[in-house]
């Protein structure tokens, strides 16, 4: 049965999950604060700023009215800027039902507070069962997604049934989707795959090679598993799509903003000045404050994040942090995951 | 102290762990067939057919005598195409003492017996106590090695011992060694990892997308750990350095043979023509049949792995593998792996 599902906002992400939607038969909406980008999608049937030579199917339908966009949904994809996550979901509240699925496709940790989006979610959300909602990850392009390129992501919820509920809405041949209990592991796996991003743009930058940048993403992930084990997740989320895959293609992309602005530091540009010309949206510089703060409380082992947060927020030379990575003591290489067999994952 | 090490053979990889050898103060001796490039070894300190440009260290001693090279050697490091695995151990056998180190660093199975290569070196040396056999892997290309550039493997045996013997020979400044207690584990994923790379040559030669090859290097690696775990291997090792460290340098090398290959066969030429073109270098192919065996004896779901094989062996068409890799029944993304919770690593 085709059942409207809504999706708040029509970034590149937003509106490729749209089409997707809409192209799988769901009477589908798109909210935007722009009334002169609904109106664009709703006419010409594109998002040129967003997804440029993508022709939207004609029932994929926008507005900016956000009780016009939600009414009688029974899903909401939301797809904000982590920053304005709070906002969003604030204004949407009033329109979400305790029966409306609750999904969300955005990565990173709220600035300051350091929650998770779909702690976030529920915090603007106090009428709704927490556990019921889900985040959608993974290695994903959005332009390779409404080019009908095969694309796989995992979506996760602490209740099942809510996960295979998104499954079923979202799945088609070309866009292939994994359930996963693990909600925690997916969020911090989206999150901290922008901090390796961040190391392999230094990586290439200093001149180094392959070797070097499977060796970061590799020991990153570890790292990453480790906090995900202090925090509860399940370490083999960080082995799925959510994990290693999407840390791959941020890695391997020199589109990535946060691999560019890595890049731009290890040539000898400061942190600031990066930050002062690409703006906040290099997520990976404050992923790093927040991944470093975690590790702290929880008391892990990161010395990827460890040696990239000296060199962004106290000026120690890129060169030197992998110096000081490569001349660590002698390690064994999964001696701290193998203690994951006491978490309850693994019982 | 200095102590004496003989690499067994000059191809590249060999020549690169020599040179790492030599430069951590090692009476390095480098055993080839070939009296001609001992000479140049010796004489211009260069291997220029496998290692071009770089200048050997003068101390780095080369000779086709087999007792020469392994006379007073404390540790030997067997580097040989997997093809040559055995007539090379068997050929060294005699000089080789119950106290000598023996480390090998080759990919792949035995061709018929689908031994792997540690077993073929326990079966060639009766005499020796076959746990403490070391390999060694990870993602290394041997030109970055040559030139110091930043790179990190894993030594594996079963006795800990001997691996941390190794990496005592091993590790430098550019050169960093982790160990792990999961020889198997690294073998299998050493090996194949080869499969994967034929997949993403496919994938590209179809034309598909960074999202696409993302997700068959994840699936590649969730498939491979359901063996390995089979196998009795430990899950954690498939997301090491000689896992999915391995696997993405591989993948996102477009110098890898068995890229190049499977880039061939979606472009519509047959694997026969390819082999025929390529020859036996193109391990992915001969490893392909071996896993798939594997897959059969141990009752393990190999999709991708499968598909390649229908691909290769049996005529079937690259995109319809696709379709059908993309078309299976709704799946969990780690119910599979999970169950390694049964298994002794976890306990």
């Amino acid at each position: 049965m085709s059942e409207k599902v809504t999706v708040l906002v029509a970034g590149s992400w937003g509106t490729a999950l749209a089409f997707v939607l809409a192209e799988n038969g769901h009477r589908t909406v798109l909210w935007t604060r722009s009334e002169q980008q609904a109106a664009e999608i709703n006419e010409q049937h594109t998002n040129h700023k967003y997804l440029p030579g993508v022709r939207l199917p004609d029932h994929l339908k926008a507005t900016s009215d956000m009780q016009e966009a939600l009414q009688d949904a029974s899903a909401v994809v939301i797809v904000s800027p982590s920053a304005h996550m709070r906002e969003i979901v604030r204004k949407a509240a009033p329109y979400i039902s305790t029966e409306t699925l609750v999904v969300h496709a955005t990565k990173g940790f709220e600035k300051d507070t350091l929650m998770r989006m779909s702690q976030v979610i529920a915090d603007e959300l106090p009428h709704y069962n927490a556990e019921k909602i889900c985040v959608l990850s993974g290695p994903s392009h959005a332009e390779e997604v409404s080019n009908r390129c095969p694309t796989t992501v995992v979506v996760a919820s602490q209740d099942v049934q809510a996960a295979e509920r998104a499954q079923d809405l979202f799945i088609n041949s070309y866009f292939r989707v994994y359930t996963n209990p693990d909600l925690l592991g997916v969020e911090i796996g989206g999150a901290l795959k922008n901090i390796i991003a961040l190391g392999a743009g230094m990586s290439d930058g200093l001149g180094f090679g392959d070797n070097a940048k499977a060796a970061l993403l590799t020991r990153g992930l570890a790292e990453i598993t480790r906090l995900g084990i202090a925090m509860e997740a399940n370490p083999l989320t960080f082995a799925g799509l959510s994990g290693i895959g999407d840390l791959v293609v941020t890695c391997t992309s020199k589109h990535s903003r946060n691999w560019r602005a890595g890049y731009e530091i290890a040539r000898g540009k400061s942190a600031e000045a990066v930050l002062q010309e690409m703006g906040m949206v290099v997520e990976g510089i404050q992923t790093t404050k927040a991944a470093y703060q975690l590790s702290q409380e929880y008391g892990v082992s990161m010395p990827i994040t460890s040696e990239l947060h000296a060199v962004l927020f106290l000026g120690k030379s890129p060169k030197t942090a992998v110096e000081d990575l490569m001349g660590r003591g002698k390690t064994h290489e999964i001696e701290e995951i193998a203690r994951a067999s006491t978490i309850k994952w693994m019982k």
